[in-house]
């Protein structure tokens, strides 16, 4: 595939170092930035063959087959509809729009040209992640009844970010918005999201948005995906999972746990990792960043659903449902109460919230709970099914 | 001291373990429980000397120094009322009421009296906890933003927990006072607690109370100390601790990952800890029990108070604190609002939201952040102090 | 790349795994098998358009580019003879050969034709190992002192590892040639591995060959490179590697401890991992085994390499290396004491130990210590630059 | 019990803060140190009634209950010989003499003397290594095949130690000893330790005595004990232990990972734990140090068993056999081979090298693996009973 991709900052450079590396097939033809000397310099380092400050040219090049967005926030609307009118498929980093109202639109947008949209959410394609979501579907750990996903560092990289304008918002916006798309795959996209509850204060930076939020989606099966979000953690990235399911759970550390430690007394580790704020003594790197952030196995299934003329498994639909539950969150930040996820275009099934069934223990009894005990006995807590009674009864074989 | 204990199960029989060990010089001299046959098993597993099933009896022996009450949530109160009475020092295990008005209560019966009265939190007494404590104190992690305090297991080991009427709710009840009081000694026991918000649900188990909780309470500082309670939880016990300060970060596992690890290939393993679901398999178990829960340094600081004539670092007034808030959880679990924190007797200090502080960067400029990229530059965010108009540069030296 | 591969067994699936995934440009135009229908389902499998059961029919096919050899280790020999008789870049699976004369054989052949060889040693290509390299070459954690490697499972999957005659020997051959490549990569391929002392046993299978064996491969500058390998390990697949150097440390675990982390109560846990013992209880799974297991780093550096017309990180020669020093660990293991490596062709350089340099304190004591005390002080060991005594300061200034 | 702790450094301060702590019963009554300014210190810090500049003086005093060595290790015979003719129990530091010889000597005085000895080998004493003793005996992991007990740090506390004649040698006898007698205790104490090969060097340190060492302990029932001592190791203190069964693995981590993490930006984080190198950055403390590293537990099995009148676990004779192992290696790093053990009085049992039971897979064959493959099959790997021939077979039930 021959890709123009529009944007030259640091998210770019990690999908151009992503795309151009591996032996991939695909790559850049061309990229644009609002500014001729970023664009130029780009391309140099990334080996594109062509370059412009003209965002139209970029994308109308006859030979582009992608249009890959990686803008700005305020950017995103423009170029989508750029692309759109242009026939061409579009590719569009995270958020898709800074509130639902414009992801709507950039999604109505690509309906009605007809084209392939794929909403570039990378950390629903790390490696750890996608074994997780097949574990899940699978089975392995039973009914999920809440997952947590949890990104922090100490603030992002340029200074549009900090611009609520231009970004939307604060630590919402930019991170809990692979926290709940991590959390829609868990619990099911199928199910629809209620309500959100959800705590943002500014505790620590001279800016208007929040920079540290905590926030739970209630699902319409009862489930909750909660999430952890903040530009104030000290430590480096902190990007971690878990979910428990009524049959096992899960804990995920996607950076700063993964089976990489480094002690260095001195000084010349040169750089560790994204984010990571020492050079010296313990340090944790990962191994190859852009695989742990998920980069290679998104673009293969971008790509790959782009020829195979199938849906990839992240859609512009998802980045609209993604910025309904965030606009809940901001605006139960405000009320201070539960507030409901406004979708006009639910496409997912009805259900109401899952019966718990007891289980049978004898005729008599539910079983609550069994529970080995030191020196070898195993207790049961049991529930009377007439009376409702509670009782325990300690026995020798399990 | 020559200790009186009320209760013989589960947390009595943790507690009478740590006591009898160690070579400590405190000892049980007579153990209550409402049953006559399971206080003469205690008595002669533990060999304490005498044993009663009359409260009183054990009460009033002339012998005994110290009231130790290791009895069902339902019983406190009674218990606490009689030792007042009898003008005998007490201990009183976690939560102290099963809400504020009956906390409240023993609280100004053992003021009244004017006797000794501990509260016997331990996980405030794990000697990382306690570590931890200091650290904070000591401000290795700055102000201290947010902590989190997880407790999560399959469900408790006895009946009378499942019963709301006796155990005053579910898994909040039970486990919250732990992440409460927690979260208290980590933002500064004199900050008033002001808010909470909770969301409670009964997802598994056929009981009434729930089974799983997640809370956030705002103190008057503007940090927040949030609590994750579960009784089903699949794994094993599950304790964990965090905290982000301005300056650092604690992560603490208490029980599942504490650099022990066995794997099994057959069914030997026999007992491995408390709540441990398997015996085969990789297994986490603990070192010492009792230790990594807080027990023996628990006691130590109550006989040590109690001899030295000072406070412990738990009191019954922490103990009212505590069931406080965790009323206004549940009531906001069903309000589905943020509810206010009822205290009418609040000891601390009153203060405001602590006003954040810009970093100035040079004349023009504060500093947003500062963030080391791939290549060795630094990259600044800087926030102009006029025009509040946010930029970023990229510079050479740090 | 169009690639011929030889071999149709558990590590040719491997490679083909990683060669036909992530829109890679180079692909098996052929597979070769000794079973004819072993090549088909293979062909199948993978979507590899031609299958035979004759060697020399892949390897001479016009299209094939590079010959890829996946085949049990009595077979590198023949079927490198007939890749260089063809004049084709080979790609060799490890160990190179059985013992350090078939390995030279492979080496002078390949030579002498005049042919691309790769040796494919893929832990050398892990994404954590690759950065550990260049974290050590930087000089992050000063001169390294001592490497260990280690890898240890529950035994290899394919009846041939099992048969000395086939395979060379038993867990030295299969494992130790990972782990003493990737020490021969930190402390520094130019360095002469002079002598090894290894303890060997078949401690568990009815088997001849060794099932577990320790390994210490003493190199020129006095560091030492520690194997650690075993077909006897309980709990997975254990690959950790460590490094010790005068300024810091290195601790990686590659398989077992990554950051994923899964409880299955139930049995649905499916495929978990390579050499997983279990499918419930605490699970380990790995994100994308390939990548943690360096295949894709590897044949991008082989292509690479080949279209540069350069060198790939891991040669015939070091093939031949490993096969030496693995020779001399087999005759230590019969002799008990150290067995000096014949290498016949040292293409590296001739150092001697290193000097240990003291760093002076003042004008009359090194320095050999300084350590932080409880309460604050700082304590330094101190060594007389005349008399040689070792006296102790404590000091409150760093 | 009235104490009489001979020493007042290092070791005599973890000791004494051990005895003195937790409401224990026995008490330092007088301290001897060979500068009266430190024992007047030592009391002042500790609340000992007593001190003094004279050893026989602390021995001799009619309250003294039980003698304690914590002196430097060259002073450890004559304490023991004047603490024996005065009749009095004794319990002594590690490593009880500098070499087999001077333990030797020190056994026979105490044994001559009738009176109780025991040998404070601390690390046998963690709760986690205790619960593993347990794990092991109970036949949790099957058959011990090898055990690794591993000390390494950034070097000792005092001038002596630094000193070959003083400490009897380097890393070897400083930390070894912890390692061996770890090993000694999961292979069993009663197993005859055959031989020693050993690696050891001076790698940095301006010393005589080596500062890193490997060894392998070879079991007359097979088994390998290995010990990794290291004087080098940059990143704070390393205790790590590891065993391999026939049936599971254990891992432990006693120091720097045991589910404590501390994140600190600036440099206030104090004292951190026993040889930390940093006070910023990734932190690693400990809970409570002196019981991760067993001294409760050892003073409390000392006093125990001095009151029941039964043998410690840890005893001079062990004390002996550790000496004449490290002997072994010390001789073996010298003479680059494997050394015999030295016993001239050896109390356990006389074994000869387990026999490898071949298990049983049908009438045909042996099995010697079975494995889970992805997708779902089981491979086995099975020998021919008559002709040893090895083949391998798919089955898709386990």
């Amino acid at each position: 595939m021959k890709i123009a991709l529009l944007g030259a900052g640091f998210i770019a450079r990690f999908y151009a170092s992503t795309l151009h590396a591996q032996r991939r097939k695909d790559s850049i033809h061309i990229v644009y930035s609002r500014t001729r000397k970023t664009a130029e310099k780009f391309a140099a380092d990334f080996r594109v063959p062509a370059c412009t400050d003209n965002m139209k040219t970029a994308i109308e090049d006859p030979a582009t087959e992608v249009v890959l967005i990686a803008l700005p926030n305020h950017l995103h609307a423009e170029a989508v509809e750029l692309a759109a009118a242009a026939g061409k498929p579009i590719l569009c980093t995270k958020p898709l729009g800074r509130n639902a109202a414009e992801a709507k639109a950039m999604l109505d947008s690509v309906e009605k040209a007809g084209v392939f949209a794929g909403y570039l959410e990378d950390l629903c394609y790390t490696p750890k992640i996608l074994k997780s979501f097949e574990a899940v579907a699978n089975g392995a750990i039973g009914r999920v009844l809440w997952t947590k996903s949890r990104e922090a560092h100490p603030g992002p990289h340029s200074d549009w970010f900090w611009n609520k304008e231009l970004s939307g918002g604060g630590a919402i916006i930019d991170l809990a918005c692979h926290c709940v798309e991590i959390s829609r795959n868990l619990i099911g996209k199928n199910i629809r999201p209620i309500e959100v509850m959800c705590w943002a204060a500014t505790q620590v930076h001279p800016i208007e948005a929040e920079d540290h939020a905590i926030g739970l989606v209630k699902y319409a099966n009862g489930a909750i995906g909660q999430f952890e979000v903040s530009w104030t953690f000290r430590g480096g990235m902190d990007l971690r999972d878990e979910v428990m399911g009524t049959e096992g759970s899960i804990w995920l550390n996607s950076f700063l746990r993964t089976g990489f430690e480094m002690y260095v007394a001195g000084n010349k580790a040169g750089y560790v990792a994204e984010k990571a704020e020492q050079a010296s003594g313990w340090l944790f790197p990962v191994g190859d960043e852009a695989h742990e952030l998920g980069y290679p196995h998104m673009f293969s299934d971008m790509f790959d659903a782009l020829e195979e003329n199938r849906a990839p498994r992240e859609t512009f639909y998802d980045g609209y449902v993604v910025n309904a539950i965030l606009d809940a969150a901001l605006a139960s930040a405000i009320s201070k109460k539960w507030e409901p996820v406004q979708l006009d275009d639910w496409r997912g099934i009805q259900v109401q919230e899952t019966d718990k069934e007891a289980i049978p223990y004898d005729e008599q009894y539910y079983l609550v709970k069994k529970e080995l005990l030191p020196g070898g006995l195993y207790k049961l807590i049991l529930k009377d099914k007439q009376t409702g009674r509670i009782i325990q009864r300690e026995i020798t074989q399990p």
